[in-house]
Parts: structure tokens; sequence; C-alpha cells
């Protein structure tokens, strides 16, 4: 069932700074809603004025601690901040541990903060199509940074770095290493690292090993960005300040260098390719259930046909 | 530089027995080939014939030692057996080792036993695409069983569980009991599953977990699978004619139960979709060329335009 929704009103009380409207909207987003087109319309003139900022990590170096350490830092700037927890372990996300922890999270009773977790869906309504909408919601909202949580692992971590204008790498002692680091993938990725749990053994050098791996990695080109490698200890609000200042760099940094509209144009470009491709899947699927992929790859099978010769029959099927 | 290729005559000696051209086919397919639809027309009446076994886990579960005792047992049963590695971290794949692991691979001077790497890539040449392809080559060259190794990490572990005909999912004691493997998603996958390093600490109760995990998850429907775990040290042999047998058991399944032919439609499918897909986002990547994309992505940037409007845009530019 479809409820009706009235989107120029529910928009203008976002922006008016009413979390409930905000809240109804990603719901849209989320839930894929027939309204959706619509919606990003009337956002569209709104947003380009948050600071994306992807926060990203494997599982237990800490990322829903720096969260709200980096929310308290950046309520002291009189930001505004929104939060989207794309992490399905995080304990921000997923059901019956969502109450519990923003009642634990100081943060929840401030009309300057704004939490929310997205399921996160299969291939057509994972992170490459629902996460740049809920960001787009948020900044038309007048939201001053957007803090996106991912969980570190395959695809997600990639996928962030391209919705993001500010990418910040988590990591412990010991469970991240240079070698490892650089076998994840994560040194591509990264605009900030973090080390988190500064006071574990071994901090130290995998401070020094990272640095080391990202020296050998960045070019000598003037005027590029010199990825900071930041020591924190989250929970008792260590490197924060630190970190709270890199993140500002960062976003100098790419004003100034043309870098910002560089990284936001390629977001835009890799969205409306996703959102084509999410189209002709779905018109592809009609065909299917018209049972024309369904006879192509029974044909397939018996040898009749191959995947090639049947992927070209198909496209001219779509009438391309 | 395009060389040119005799698609039929290679086809033809592959079919032969001849290594050299099933190499050549491999690398037609890895190379992505202009060749390429030529190939899979050409194997098409061929193909249908072999097993394809797919077998997934962790980084040191024991893949490779698994899979060789494996290969073993098939050559005790006359069968011949071909080996893709798209395991990135296998000790099968990647330059420098390659040799040194066929030169200790006692398989390598058996004319029945095929191995080959293949190179993993991004979006439009990964497992989804390519790997179907060379199990397609090696299908029509007339091996019995295709043994497609793959890392467990990720997306490859589900993709693989579409390309295969039966799922192997190894586990070691202590890395993967059940709740773990329930996290990680591994138990949809396999058709058998198997605990390495039985002779380890805890793997009983390994056993003992994974079992009653599949339980809970397992339907009551009769005639269903019924996914067995076996324990094994492929080091010395243990539990690998048991492994054989279940394979041979779950192929039986398959067929008799007309999972097979469902399972190979859907693989097919999913195949001829990828490449559609693939068509179409290199038709998008030409506009793009052209400046359309980069054109729209800019006005969404400037707020003047959405993601949506602009696919749409984008849409009527590809005639769909």
């Amino acid at each position: 069932m479809t409820r009706t929704v009235d989107v120029p009103v529910l928009v203008e009380e976002a922006r008016a700074g009413t979390s409930r409207a905000v809240g109804r909207l990603i719901s849209l987003v989320d839930d894929q809603h027939p309204a959706l087109p619509e919606l990003m319309a009337a956002l569209a003139p709104h947003t380009g004025g948050a600071h994306v900022i992807g926060l990203t990590g494997s599982p237990g170096v800490g990322k829903s601690t720096t969260t709200n350490a980096l929310i308290r830092a950046l309520r002291d700037q009189d930001q505004r901040v929104a939060v989207l927890a794309v992490d399905p372990s995080s304990p921000f996300s997923g059901g019956a541990l969502l109450g519990d922890r923003i009642r634990m999270n100081e943060s929840a009773s401030d009309p300057g903060v704004y939490i929310r977790s997205l399921a996160s869906r299969g291939h057509l309504g994972g992170l490459s199509v629902s996460t740049p909408q809920a960001i787009r919601v948020l900044d038309a909202a007048g939201f001053d940074s957007i803090i996106v949580e991912t969980v570190g692992v395959g695809q997600s971590e990639v996928e962030i770095a391209g919705a993001a204008d500010t990418t910040l790498v988590l990591l412990a002692p010991g469970m991240g290493d240079g070698i490892q680091a650089a076998k994840a993938g994560i040194l591509e990725i990264g605009d900030v690292f973090v080390v988190n749990k500064a006071d574990r053994d071994g901090a130290d050098s995998t401070v020094r090993d990272l640095r080391h791996m990202i020296q050998l990695g960045e070019g000598t080109a003037p005027g590029r960005w010199r990825r900071p490698v930041i020591k924190a200890s989250a929970l008792d609000g260590t490197g924060i300040d630190e970190l709270a200042a890199a993140i500002a760099d960062h976003l100098g940094w790419l004003a100034s260098s043309g870098a910002l509209r560089q990284r936001r144009t390629a977001r835009a470009r890799d969205e409306i390719t996703a959102l084509v491709i999410a189209r002709l899947r779905a018109r592809m699927g009609d065909l299917g259930s018209g049972g024309a992929l369904d006879a192509l790859a029974a044909r397939v099978v018996d040898g009749g046909s191959d995947p090639h010769t049947a992927a070209e029959e198909l496209l001219s099927g779509l009438g391309v």
C-alpha cells in the first residue's frame, strides 16, 4: 500500500528543522517510494551545502565511539550534524538495539543532531542507491556535516569513498598494520586515517607502518593532499580535536584545489549511472516475467544458444 | 594489439584434449578478446556435461590443500578434472608463485588435470563475467569436474554459489563456529560443509555447532537436500573420500530433483543479465565520453537537476 505524501510540505518542514519530517523523507528513500523522483527534484536546489564525511573500519575498531566523539566536537563548532549508519553491525543500526543505543547517546536529546540507520539492501537498494539519496535529504535539510558510517568489508568501503567528500578510515593497533591495510585496499580510499585505541600495545608501530605505506603511495605533485594518520582514543576523547581539525583542513583543501567539485561530479555521475542500471534491470525483469529472459536462459542451458547471443537478443527486446 | 585467432580450430583442439588450446581459449576470456562472442557461440553445443564445484572459505582454512586432495580423489574415479583459481590469495593464483606451486603439485604432469588461475578484475571483468565464460571453455573441452576456488570474502562467495552446481564451504575449527558462519552468510550458500584441520582443538564442537545451525535453517520439505558437515584433514587425506562421495551424492540429487536444470537456468539468466548490463554500461561510457553524462552530473552538482531526472534524460539518450 502506498501512502499519499505531500512532498513540498515535508521538504519545507525538513528545511525548517523538523526531525519528524526529515525522518519521513528518509523513510521514503529507504522504501524507494514512488514519490522519490518528485522528492529528488524538490531537494535539488537546496543541496550542496553539507560536508559529507564517510567513516569506515572493521567491526571492533570503535566506529560508533568515534562517531559519538566526533558529533560532540562538531557540535562545539555549532554545526548541525547528521549521522547515517549503513553498517548492519553498528549499534546505531538494526531493530532492538537502536532504542538502547539512542538512550545511551547523549546527543539523542540535542535538536542539532540527527541519527538514522539505513537498511542495507541487495543489489538494487544498497549503498549505491539509497545512501546518496538519504544524503541529499540531509543536505537539503541544512545539516552542516553528514557522517556516513559503514562497516569496512568488501564493496561498501569502496562505495563510501565514492559517496563522501572526506573519507575517514579507522584502524586499531594490531588489526590494521600497514600491509594488511594495503591488502584490504583501504589505503586508496582514506583521506584521513585514525588509529583508535591508542593506549593499546602496538599503536605506535601501527601509526608508523601506516605513515610509511601512505608515503610510498603518495605522488610528489605539489598541492596534493597529505593524508594524516591520527592517533586517537575515542573513548576518552584523545585525538578527537586533531581529527576534527584534519576534517576541516581536508574540506578546505577540497574547496581550494577544485577537488570538491570534481568528487561531487564523479559522485553524481555514479548515482545517475546506478539509477539508469536499476531502471534497465527493472525493465529486464519485466521482460523476464514475460518469459523472454527465462526462455533465453533455457536455450543457453540446452546448448542451443550462448549468453552473448542471448544478451544481444535481449538488448533488441529492450529496444536498444 | 589484437592477435588473429582461429576459434574453430582452437575449440577442436581443446575438445581433443590439448592443454595449450584450452589455455589459449581461457586467455581469450581473461582478456575479454573481441573473438569472445564467436567463441561462446562455438562452445555452446558442447556444454552441459561438466559438474561445476565451487570451493570457498576464508584464507587459511586449507582451500588449496583440499583442492589437491580432491583432484586425487576424482582422478581415482577416472575423471578429467579442471581447477579455476579465482582467489587472488591462492598459491594457485598470481604470477611468480604459480610456477613454483605447479611444480609442487603432483598433478602438474597429469594430462587429466588442468589448473588455471584467473585474474580477478573490477566491475566488468570480475567473477560475474569471466568465470562463467572460463567454465564454459572447460565444460566444452570435456572436463568431468571443474573446481572453482574462491576466497570466501564478500561478494565472491555469493557469486560462486550462483556459478556452481555444488558449493563446498570450508571452515577450520575456531575460525568458523556456527554463529560466525551464520553471520557471514555462508550457511545459505553451502551444499556441502567441510571442517578442515580436524586434528585441531575444537573441531568436534565446530562440526556440532554447524550441524545445529544448518538443521535450524533447513525446511522439512520431503526430498530436500540434507547438507552434510564433513570432518576432514586434507593434508593427510582424512575425510576426502567422504567428501568426494558427498559431492557425487549432491550431483545425483540435483539431477533427480530437477534442481540441476533450475540452477543452471538461473546461472544462465544471471550471465545474460550481467552481459546486458556490461553492454549498456559501455554504451553509457560512450555517451559519457561524448560529454552527456558529465554535463548531466555537473547540472546535478549545481542543483539545476537531480539524479532521477538526469537518469531519465540519459535513458532517452540511449534510445530506451
